[in-house]
């Protein structure tokens, strides 16, 4: 994973926080690497950010040009399958934030 | 790190996605540690979550009630040498990204 780069804001955060299950490792990692792909493929993508810790939490930043980006994106087909093998198998529990990005700043050494 | 706990929106969300470096594993995990401990006391904090993975990428996120409150939580002189030090020692680089969350939405299982 690499940092999202993403245009001067205003533009769109969706924040998911999960707790993964303990089952299906690999289907969960390939089907999460198709989603990144498609979702980079849909229109109004900006960039995705993502990290898991050794407790099976995980929070992965999408960032999108407008909240209806957001709305397709939740509604297409191959992902709308994806959300439903999450919530049946994958995800013991997550939250999803759709938050718009007033202000940012970066580092770098 | 469990996660956060937030009212219904409109609250703020600080995004802070960091590629730490090598050194300094240890003081650096107490000072974060005490850095939560610390933004949990400010007015109002409203929750954290946070995860790293493997490759040192790590993502936190800071939920505040307002604008106001991330401003204050910025110059409080603790948190300001944690954050020299972060940019002296602690990280190759960092992104900060202030967002207003409009929507949320979460699942249990």
């Amino acid at each position: 994973m690499s940092f999202a780069k993403t245009p001067a804001p205003p533009y769109y955060a969706v924040i998911f926080t999960s707790k993964r299950t303990e089952i299906e490792e690999k289907e969960y990692g390939i089907t999460a690497d198709q989603m990144v792909t498609l979702a980079s493929k849909q229109q109004g993508f900006l960039s995705v950010e993502s990290a898991r810790d050794e407790q099976g939490i995980g929070i992965t930043v999408s960032y999108w040009s407008s909240l209806d980006a957001i709305k397709q994106w939740k509604r297409n087909a191959e992902h709308q399958m994806a959300q439903k093998k999450g919530k049946g198998d994958w995800y013991e529990s997550f939250i999803t934030r759709i938050s718009k990005v007033e202000k940012d700043y970066s580092f770098t050494r």
